[in-house]
């Protein structure tokens, strides 16, 4: 299939020679004085803590990054392939806020945390099951990352996200994954096993925690997102090639600094960026700038070679209403539409970021089922063309009751869960339910039935063990 | 920009041989003489009431349509360029029903149809004020059509749609033009200014009714669009490329008629072909597959050189909900990425095509507006990509105030009127209003102060003398 494309050849040239000026002139603050030594190595130009990227540099760095990779879960049949050509689902990520129909708006807690874990792993829709689901605000700090993973382990055994709290919460991570796997640190290179995204502080720069967390994880090779959320009109010009420009410069610095740790560690090109709602100077996440954004990050991706990430489900409502459908449509659908590779947040974030909605989540897992279905796209052989079926029916006859139809609806149709088709009387006489009424309901029952999957108790041993010890 | 393609060449020219293999084999029934006759002068074998095309004939007459025409409205500003690029907004077309938050579900009435009709005229983003906004029930079915587009006529100076009421409602539609723009049928061969949308009888027929409208409209070289609605399960094979087949030679067919009674009648290729919910068989409207037949269409048209037409904003949900956003969505945005030209149902639809929802209408009007962003695409050049300002502010600072924030914002980013963006206590502080209750205010304050454009009064008592006389 052909993706969506908003820029020519030459406009994504022009894109990523301003990009280089940028890097080359202006250059890129970090404050972590490691990843300065590793730049400085590397041939960039270091004054007080900022880093000049010759373009050679740039360029040379860029391409050692792979276009494919596998991520590994425990459970084979949940292993992954990250590429330039797949798609592949996470849920929503650190929103310090949860939220339902029937208790309203509240702090995250652990416990919200671990529904949304098993609602992802619940959800055949979502290929990786979270990371940061919920901000768990009743654990102590200094262990949240573990339990936030212990948890991932416990109820799924998809593949889940590393913490980026430095370079701490990274060497926990790899450890913890290393427990899992029942293998040392070394092997864990040759078999990436989590996944972390790592952004940086726009404009321009990157700080401590996420350079900890970078060079840990480049060290250990396991595959990061090295992201960039510029905000059109407040930390990016509000022009919208200008903050590309500012986007680009930001993943790129970050991906050589990967590289230059431990070349070939897998890296994913992602981004997040959109605008400022100009009238409250705050960000906003469901707006056509983000969608624009979103098929211009799958190009420059692309162009370097590399898979890319974008968001998906992502609304600015405050609750799961018509401006949450299509706004969490139109992120996912551009996504798909301009091959974006792996997208974070898949399912639940409203808000503007700040917020996991139990009841969008579920109708943002039919949006996932939904755009998953049109990515399988439309197969056309002799048994699909159906030339002698139509001969045989003919003008004025019907298909309904015909073998064929019998054989090819279950495969061919997507089945909603949430989605109402019945006529308008019967929809009546069922409640005349809104689609969050259908999504409460759904996601309740899954909860009151969940059933994790096995894991090893001595592994399930070493690993409360190793948390005990934080 | 590049448009999203989900079929190769190769594939577009099975489905394309297909189809011819269907028109010169299977044939289309025809139940209207005067079709048959114009059919066998040009070349077709016919056997009762069907039709059998031989290959050569197709692909010359489909060659005849021109890929662009401009549809012209009493208000010159108005005009619209129909083309192979170009997007055009049409509200929704032929509900028996309509509905809203305070009085519910009922049967239309031509109250109904005039609020629809301001209402997109009042919309920035609906290029065509309609044709059957929703059907006006309490007016006697001989008149119908005229009230209608006298009331088109009286509350807009955008181009308007004819009635497709068989040969007498495509007269009286033509008549009604004519005094409109003041001049004799002649002339308004030369300047097209009424489009209607005649469809197909799936499978493979046409009805007396459509095919008379068809040939009156083509005397007049009025454009058309030539519409299948092929459900796939039902009235098509179960598989999506059957039902394109099946599609596609509908449309063909119906179009090969229009060049054969008068050479270079424009045409859009036009479809809306979805499938069957099994579960009830019925047609669904919101569903993935309809939207992969939106990609399939527009990648037809273009295959044969015309401008294509798919669905927009429609919905199964009986609601504006979250459901109703995020098909209403996925619709459009997949229209808008795969090059359709003509988006009929643009606003209001909703029910599988049965209802048409007063703030539903509203809410797809802010979808228009953000798909019409999103194809503004990103401008780059100097001043967008923004270096120098890049440079001055550096890594650490930000764009807030800066001189070519303030110049720029207002037109790069799209300012919504329903989508609510400030932080979650002002929305709560505000009514905590969810998208269908702000689409409430925002449609009675329209009706409430609009005024109708000036419409001459020598010509509005011809028309008014027109009506009487039917």
């Amino acid at each position: 299939m052909k993706y969506r494309e908003i820029f020519s050849k030459e406009q994504i040239e022009q894109i990523h020679e301003s990009t280089l000026y940028i890097l080359e002139k202006v250059g890129i603050h970090f404050t972590y004085q490691p990843a300065l030594d590793v730049l400085a190595n590397g041939g960039a130009k270091i004054d007080g803590k900022t880093a000049y990227f010759p373009r050679q540099m740039v360029e040379e760095q860029i391409k050692k990054a792979p276009s494919q990779f596998t991520l590994y879960a425990r459970n084979p049949k949940n292993n992954l392939t990250i590429d330039m050509d797949n798609i592949v689902f996470t849920p929503g990520y650190g929103a310090p806020f949860v939220t339902d129909l029937d208790r309203g708006r509240r702090k995250a807690s652990l416990q919200d945390y671990e529904n949304f874990a098993k609602l992802s792993h619940f959800s055949p829709y979502q290929d990786i099951v979270g990371g940061m689901l919920a901000e768990p605000n009743d654990i102590p700090h200094e262990i949240r990352h573990a339990i936030m993973m212990y948890s991932c382990i416990k109820n799924s055994d998809k593949p889940y996200m590393g913490s980026v709290m430095g370079t701490k919460g990274a060497k926990d991570s790899i450890r913890m994954a290393a427990i899992l796997f029942d293998c040392d640190e070394k092997t864990l290179k040759e078999y990436p096993s989590l996944i972390s995204i790592n952004c940086s502080l726009t404009p321009l720069g990157y700080d401590d925690r996420m350079l900890g967390s970078i060079m840990e994880y480049a060290k250990a090779r396991q595959p990061q997102l090295i992201s960039s959320l510029a905000i059109a009109g407040s930390t990016a010009p509000a022009t919208l090639a200008g903050t590309l420009v500012i986007q680009n410069a930001e993943i790129l610095a970050g991906i050589v600094l990967t590289q230059l740790v431990c070349e070939g560690t897998p890296v994913i090109y992602a981004a997040s960026s959109s605008n400022t709602e100009m009238r409250y100077g705050s960000l906003c996440i469901g707006s056509p700038e983000n969608a624009l954004c979103v098929t211009g990050t799958a190009q420059l991706a692309k162009y370097y070679n590399l898979p890319s990430r974008a968001g998906g489900c992502i609304s600015d409502s405050k609750v799961p209403d018509a401006q949450s459908g299509y706004e969490s449509m139109m992120n996912m659908l551009i996504a798909e539409s301009s091959g974006i590779n792996f997208v974070l947040h898949s399912a639940g974030i409203t808000e503007s970021f700040n917020c996991m909605s139990y009841e969008k989540f579920m109708i943002d897992n039919e949006i996932c089922g939904i755009v998953k279905r049109i990515r399988k796209n439309i197969e056309v052989n002799e048994d699909t063309l159906a030339l002698k079926l139509i001969e045989t029916v003919g003008p004025g006859g019907h298909f309904l009751d015909k073998e064929h139809t019998c054989l090819h609806f279950k495969n061919e149709f997507y089945h909603p869960e949430i989605s109402n088709r019945s006529n308008y009387n019967s929809w009546k006489i069922d409640g005349a339910r809104h689609a969050m009424d259908v999504a409460k309901d759904k996601y309740r029952a899954i909860l009151a039935n969940f059933e994790p999957p096995q894991l090893s108790t001595s592994i399930d041993k070493k690993l409360q063990k190793y948390i005990e010890k934080l």
